[in-house]
């Protein structure tokens, strides 16, 4: 096994960090990790913030649900799906490019680029020793990030990337069956092989809490996700996209 | 610079692959690799389908645009956003999870997670001296896709990955100043900043044309996205997801 699956098998979500800033040498081998990744069409629809300020950090901290390592990391990135400076070159290239800027097509385009991008990103850091955490929780109200971080429409941040010398260690946890993930030519839709193997996997993670909690802990995985998905969570996301203007039409 | 970098930045998009397929245990160390990615609460919201059939590969490169390299390569992987299996669980776990999974929250969710474990698995297998293409073509007709890799109603395919033994090498493409991509603490709302950096970005582009074409080609960068996105393309997009119960509210 080469280096770089090693370092993309060894993945696991970090969230305890030094406090001890990254380098702007490291800032920027990230940064270029991020923007060497395939871009749909060319159209290079993301952009990212770095945020260093600390009452910045300390509020997106509280927006997303008061997780003390968005604030106490090395660094925090922000990937933002952009479509903005799309529309300003529309207009100075005197083309009509609104309808496709506001497509729900162009929306999953900047989405995919964001997160190509992020990935990228995620992986080099790691490379280099460091930790890392996925922070969806910044979509908790996106109305405060985007006047904290001052985007423009057309602008929506994602998450943020949270990145740093790790000081706790966690295990990985193991992903869903490989056949349930991967379907060969078509999607496995026999209701009765699916239920299988979400069984064997709701056994899998529930075994995997049990010996992590002293037993305390032995919820499956369906139960998790269904229990998630009951709370209706963040439904404002589609009035702030469309506001943004964006998958409007 | 280590090796993961290395094969971070040395990505380009190949189109030009050897008839040979790869073995079933390269697709599975993509496929391992792509499930290492992060997951937003461990939801794992995408499912990944291999095509081998030469038929529906033959289909699918018409869609694409009558894309040859959809057709010949070592495999190609088609990555969708999934939240059909939560629909199910939802029924098993007897919880109303419906409003969650149909919010434009949830559906950004999927393409997100689909995309990390893109990349992943296009890192994995570019370490493994293979070339890739990711193939946006595939959503020029997504109902035909649909039909053809029988998904149900809540998996929308986003996106294809052809992987394969390259015989042509391509030239990196040069990407967006970085100072244009990455902003500090908040977003770059200066236009006049902005414009001065694409216009020294439109430069550097048009002479990578022009060196690459003897002349024959040297548009500039925002001419390209001007007259890309004033063609509306894939306008049904909006109807199609939400008519497989997505992005809805």
């Amino acid at each position: 096994m080469n280096e770089v699956i090693q370092t993309i098998l060894n993945h696991r979500s970090l969230r305890h960090f030094e406090d001890k800033p990254l380098t702007d040498e490291q800032i920027k081998t990230i940064v270029t990790s991020a923007q060497a990744a395939a871009t749909s069409s060319f159209i290079q629809a993301y952009s990212i913030i770095g945020v260093k300020d600390k009452e910045k950090k300390k509020k997106l901290a509280e927006i997303a649900g008061n997780q003390e390592y968005v604030e106490k990391n090395g660094h925090f990135f922000v990937f933002c799906a952009d479509l903005y400076r799309h529309s300003i070159i529309g207009e100075k290239e005197q083309k009509d490019v609104t309808p496709s800027i506001e497509s729900t097509e162009k929306f999953m385009v900047a989405l995919i680029d964001a997160s190509l991008a992020a990935q990228n990103a995620a992986i080099a850091a790691e490379s280099l020793g460091l930790g890392i955490c996925y922070i969806g929780g910044i979509r908790n109200n996106l109305e405060e990030v985007k006047k904290l971080l001052k985007t423009p429409e057309r602008v929506i941040p994602l998450f943020g990337l949270a990145v740093g010398v790790p000081t706790k260690l966690t295990d990985k946890k193991p992903r869903l069956p490989y056949e349930h993930v991967y379907h060969e030519d078509e999607y496995e839709q026999n209701t009765e092989v699916y239920l299988t193997q979400l069984q064997k996997y709701d056994e899998l993670i529930s075994s995997y809490y049990e010996e992590r909690t002293e037993g305390k802990r032995k919820d499956r995985w369906s139960e998790q996700m269904a229990i998630m998905l009951d709370r209706k969570s963040r439904m404002y996301m589609k009035e702030f996209v469309q506001k943004n203007k964006l998958n409007l039409k």
